[in-house]
């Protein structure tokens, strides 16, 4: 039938930003029958029936995935063992479980093992959002033209693959598939490094007498800001991120240290080539993003 | 007389993405009678002349500056103790010359030292620039509600600092007048820390394997791309702006590694505390930034 949505009922565990934002791309591609949003605040589920982004609220995840043909977890990796375990028995036969974990294989690790067999897990991850938290900060917009990365495991029935991708294009996202151990050190480099400087830069700051602390807030157009905005991310999101991709995080940041310490020597010892040396091949980097058309 | 321009004659030694910006307000708002660049490059000088943005071009100091009622030194820093020496015998007595050093200690005494006692030095660092560099970067717009901090030394003649704060007023800018001391460890934190970083990180990406490093740019927009367009700020002018402010910079460098080192511990340990507990310490700061209506 042409009108048949995509997903007859989709539960959402867990809608902040991202989640919110796919419940409002599936409103306005007709891409749900049904949409159930399950969060643990009543302000959250408020919010959600307030949004019109869900049709029906609850605190419950037995009830939330009931009869569910997709269930969404994008809730803060920490929490997705307790969910997996939570669900399992109530799942649907064929149901599909995605998630939205900017870690891949330790979010698999916490949810396949408790997964029955009837059920088929595609793992996602799409490289989007905004500093900003929570399901009233969410739009339909935020994922057109940014990449989703699909982790799904060797045996992944193909047809579940397809139907999550395809809610993805019709996000306007770009899709890759990786293998879930090497999207954790690819964004390690791009996303989590990055994040774990800006938090470093900002608590230093934040660390200055007050007077200074006033200026550097005052001024901070010339640098500072661009890592106040990254620094503003959701805390308990970032705390699970570097929780959950120790490894290649502190491999990153061990390299990241060498470097700094190799400038810093530079500097101190007025080593002008060096630097000039450094900051022209860093340049070329730029372009190269330019070029990408990521910038 | 109502026509008369703030400066009958101005001389800019140097012609980049800053000096470029203001010769182009001076025109806008009729603000020199006569503009001369002086650039060492040919292409420079001829492109001034292609877009109109000065009268006069010369490869000579002496030249540039004869009878000019207004000096800008928009060079690297590296550069300003020998242009100041070059400059020093031709000056028109009562002349102003002033600057946009990013660093004003350093600035000041490769300068002030030179000049004769009959021209008045007023040292400035407009908060202003992107990526780009050369005079075709440049444009009028570039100071609108961005601030720029004069450090003018105590004795330095009012109606001097008052011309050169009218013409920064017309390009739209905010005036702030501060000890050149205090600039430089304000700027270390707000600016010269934060390009230090991003100019490691990107390096250290450089430095991955071939088709990592194209993974990292392809996927450049989860939080590395921003610390690309840092890095790509001009590679002299940073290399003289780190060796020129090198105490102060040094001195933020330290307490970051501290803050990095801690960090990188709690995340080794799994202190999901620690980590929580400074992210949303940080992110209070983005919200002063934005209340300060800086971001």
């Amino acid at each position: 039938v042409a009108d048949q949505p995509l997903f007859a009922r989709v539960a959402f565990i867990g809608i902040g930003l991202i989640g919110s934002s796919m419940a409002r791309v599936m409103r306005r591609d007709h891409l749900a029958g049904h949409i159930v949003a399950c969060a643990r605040r009543p302000e959250t589920r408020e919010a959600c029936l307030k949004l019109g982004i869900a049709d029906q609220v609850t605190a419950d995840y037995a009830e939330a995935v009931r009869d569910a043909d997709l269930v969404v977890i994008a809730t803060p990796i920490s929490t997705n063992e307790t969910i997996a375990k939570a669900i399992a028995a109530h799942l649907k036969p064929g149901a599909i479980i995605t998630d939205v974990g900017s870690v891949k294989q330790a979010v698999i690790d916490a949810i396949a093992p408790h997964l029955p067999s009837n059920v088929h897990f595609v793992p996602a991850h799409p490289l989007a959002g905004t500093e900003h938290s929570g399901p009233e900060s969410g739009f339909a917009e935020l994922f057109q033209g940014r990449w989703c990365i699909l982790t799904p495991l060797p045996n992944t029935d193909a047809t579940a693959i397809e139907k999550v991708s395809t809610f993805w294009r019709k996000a306007g996202s770009k899709l890759q598939t990786m293998q879930a151990g090497h999207h954790d050190k690819v964004l390690a480099i791009t996303s989590h490094l990055p994040h774990l400087i800006a938090y470093t830069i900002v608590g230093t700051a934040d660390d200055l007498a007050e007077d200074l602390k006033q200026e550097v807030i005052q001024y901070s157009a010339s640098g500072f800001r661009d890592f106040t905005r990254i620094a503003a991310s959701d805390p308990v999101m970032w705390r699970d991120i570097f929780l959950n991709n120790r490894e290649a995080t502190l491999d990153v940041l061990q390299r990241f240290t060498e470097d700094l310490t190799a400038l810093q020597r530079a500097i101190r010892r007025g080593d002008g080539d060096a630097l000039e040396k450094l900051f022209a091949r860093t340049r070329a980097i730029r372009r190269s993003v330019i070029d990408a058309k990521q910038a």
